[in-house]
């Protein structure tokens, strides 16, 4: 049985990042004991200094004599076999707690799957029993959105300068902002910046303002304060049934996904020659890409009825 | 009949906006018209200049006397309204021109959903007649990476200073490129860029060696040189046949895609009260996500034997 020592979690979770759905039969047990963990997600562009901040917030969560399982995804890439991943090096300050457990996920570009194995993995994370996950995505795209609105709360992390506020609100993070940091607050800028944040989050129409926090990562500097944000963040949803809720649309949508991608393997698996055909019927412009998809269908179900 | 007149294309992408599959009987009529255009990503990280890049683009296709058809991705947010898509607002430039079409595009964040969305609103502009599609993201998450990568040419776009090109890699923005542009090349750090990219470039066995182009998009320079590294790797792909292939391997992920959405939508559709119920055991923590999916299923293809 699932003991959620490390390399078990390791282990799982390698699985996983080969493509989600992965766990088959092991999911059941793992899942039954899921539930009791608080998730928050962290993100922001790249280079926002989401890596150091979430170190920091592992030392302040530590602090509180929580357990924290960390999450941190990295887009696919040949390139990024080791020494790109040197800002994990620093994570290492925590690779002697037992009660820290942190893992770079790649993600093998199976695209519409990332959210998919991200689920997959956090539910390995949340059946071995922390207090606490921290999902940190790096970009900015609408998975990793997706990804971060898929915690319990999802801290948002800008810098100082002008616009940061602006393409913030363009990648579409600031609706699932539950908090605001602006890192990097020994710069200048982090007065407008925060100005710029709040002048926004007026126009909103939100149950729930977002708190801005000012941070220096690099110095533990607002570490606190951040963490207490999302703490009142916390007993916020609690108090107001909106965890509940949230949880449960979060549910709907994993299984939603689910569904589609299990089709999308077995067009793959078991209709490989009908694909191949159905492209090049689309390809010569005598199909369109939705008769085909129509077709296959009927091919998946003729098959249902024939079992 | 569809002419490809403005409005019509206006119409056809406001109804995708609102969420693929979403054209029906019409995408035959426009998807057999389709294969004779030339399509080129340009992406990058938030704030790279790829409006301003973009816009000098269209300016040198059309010096070129060739049609453009451009698609703006933004992503969805209640803070867009208007003054975000300030950066459009330069591209009124080519307004009155009835070469140019352009288009900004919201995907309300229907996330699994977003790339089959550009995919239909990309074969909108293909069936009209254009000799040039340009789709520009915003962004550097996957979903944005594919839709980048779902070009002939894709155009990676960064900027000089130290980590650029790291942050870069760090997207996965590195195997999808094409063509590379240091833009925004008058200011310090270029040729440290430059090398940082050539370097990251030679790790890689790649068939194709990105060129790296440099721009200061703000004074249209280098805006020519960009366009003649695209024509040059165009000329590469239709020599080794490496176009068609790309193609095909595109079309075959839209049809699995199509297919992956549409049980996602029948599901939501026809089994609203299982989802619901399934929802409510997976909360409970009865059955895991997956069982909730096996069951939605079997649902869906009983349906299908019945009738």
């Amino acid at each position: 049985m699932f003991k959620g020592d490390p390399r078990a979690m390791g282990r799982l979770i390698s699985l996983v990042e080969d493509g989600a759905p992965a766990l088959g039969p092991v999911m059941h047990d793992l899942y039954v004991r899921t539930g009791h963990v608080y998730s928050v997600g962290v993100t922001g562009a790249p280079g926002a200094g989401k890596s150091t901040l979430t170190e920091r917030l592992i030392a302040e969560i530590r602090r509180h004599e929580e357990r924290v399982g960390v999450l941190a995804i990295d887009p696919s890439s040949p390139f990024s076999g080791g020494a790109l991943l040197g800002d994990r090096v620093r994570m290492q300050a925590h690779a002697t707690d037992p009660g820290v457990f942190i893992r770079s996920m790649a993600t093998r570009g199976h695209l519409g799957g990332l959210s998919l194995a991200t689920f997959e993995a956090m539910h390995v994370l949340e059946a071995a029993g922390f207090d606490v996950t921290l999902v940190e995505t790096v970009g900015v795209g609408q998975a990793e959105v997706e990804i971060a609105d898929a915690c319990d709360t999802t801290v948002v992390v800008v810098n100082p300068g002008w616009g940061d506020a602006i393409q913030t609100a363009k990648a579409g993070l600031m609706e699932i902002a539950d908090v605001f940091v602006v890192n990097k607050a020994d710069r200048p800028g982090v007065r407008e910046t925060t100005q710029e944040l709040t002048r926004m989050l007026e126009l909103a129409e939100a149950d729930w303002k977002p708190e801005i926090v000012q941070t220096t990562a690099t110095k533990s500097e607002g570490i606190e304060e951040l963490w207490t944000a999302v703490e009142k963040h916390r007993a916020r949803q609690e108090e107001t049934g909106r965890l509940e809720s949230r949880r449960r649309t979060r549910t709907q949508r994993e299984i939603k996904r689910i569904v589609a991608e299990r089709y999308r393997r077995r067009v793959e698996e078991e209709l490989a020659p009908l694909l191949s055909e159905m492209t090049h019927e689309v390809a010569a412009r005598r199909i369109d890409p939705y008769e085909a998809a129509g077709l296959l269908m009927d091919a998946l179900e003729k098959d249902a009825q024939v079992m």
